[in-house]
């Protein structure tokens, strides 16, 4: 019989799980384009995320960070909003709008409680200096910042989870990923380790209630961050 | 005339500079195995990191994370002082002070107030792991942990210096390394780095006093981190 190690480090997917890209997009269009349909403008944003990210796992792009996808999704969204006048820039601190996303209400508490039992990083498709600057601004107490810039490799590729098993020096059942998106967690549990899964069902806003259905799979579903730390009895 | 963006980015050196590597591991050793002469034995565990990286540097070693490093070191140095019959598990644990090492007196605060200013990071040759777990335990507020197991290059590879600065996407001059070593201070200084030289006369124990005269060529000398932070407006 093998003894299967309890999970003592916590891996979270950012974009969604963490913090509200959708609302911070559209705050920030509806301040400075108010002219402009915020919640079409951030669906579209982020709707070229995975085939951006699928150039680049497909070699068609070298390794790229995704501050360089998120500006060339842009310039291509841009003219189809009317926006083809913004100079370079105001497109480049635009994109920077990926830095400055809002955690959801629960997260700054629920982060800083599952901290005091476990060692809790970032484990996101968005490269280091953003993770970092998002951090800084909405006050996530992460003990490391992972990305897939750290192992050259995006999400749902196996050398991202197994990467967070292999820093700490655990198996990868020592390694839990949290995240609100079903197919990360699946990657993740392919590779052996355990999954929370959190309900976000405002991800894409309002006018598009996400379903956030349990899979049984998981090894713990949870309503939100302080949820998931008082199911882990922290 | 070409304007110098100031520094928004500090990375620091760690052991040494942070923390005090020689009395954390005499204090170990000393409660541990008394009948050791806890100072010949940090120093020369110390002693044999250069070395070892260097088998990396020079291709002869693979990329290889500095807890292996330490781990082949501590090997070899075990029958010199009599403690052979170490079996694994203690080996494992002795391994791990590197991760267990207390900051000095000053840092926490020194930190606690650059970081209201500055983005703050580590730069050390310590593996992320190590890193991690060190300032979960010391509470250092590292706003991100950068490694050289990040930049698959240990300092004074300038592969590390530079990837600082493209990790943050600043100009090399939008970095300022800290660090209690002139030579690493100057291989900075090379790429475009601003320095901040910290004094740590006692980093080798106080029989082996440092010299920590000033060097003219580094940015900023500072007896310590809370001096370091008044010297910068913090």
């Amino acid at each position: 019989m093998t003894m299967l190690a309890a999970p003592s480090i916590l891996a979270f997917d950012i974009f969604g799980t963490v913090v509200d890209w959708h609302g911070s997009i559209v705050g920030e269009m509806q301040t400075l384009h108010p002219q402009v349909d915020a919640d079409a403008f951030a669906l579209a944003w982020r709707a070229g995320y995975q085939p951006a990210m699928q150039r680049v796992r497909s070699g068609e792009l070298g390794w790229t960070r995704i501050d360089i996808l998120h500006r060339m999704i842009l310039d291509e969204l841009l003219p189809k909003f009317g926006l083809d006048h913004l100079g370079e820039l105001e497109r480049a601190e635009l994109n920077r709008v990926w830095h400055r996303l809002d955690p959801w209400p629960d997260t700054v508490a629920g982060l800083t409680r599952l901290r005091t039992r476990f060692t809790i990083c970032s484990l996101s498709n968005g490269n280091i200096g953003l993770l970092t600057n998002m951090a800084k601004r909405a006050g996530l107490p992460w003990d490391c910042i992972l990305s897939a810039e750290v192992f050259r490799a995006y999400k749902p590729d196996p050398a991202t989870y197994l990467g967070v098993a292999d820093t700490f020096d655990v198996p990868p059942e020592g390694v839990m990923l949290v995240a609100a998106h079903q197919d990360d967690l699946a990657a993740a549990r392919n590779c052996g380790l355990a999954t929370a899964y959190i309900e976000r069902p405002l991800e894409f806003g309002a006018a598009n209630v996400k379903d956030v259905s349990p899979d049984a799979a998981n090894t713990w579903h949870a309503r939100d961050l302080v949820n998931l730390a008082e199911l882990l009895g922290c």
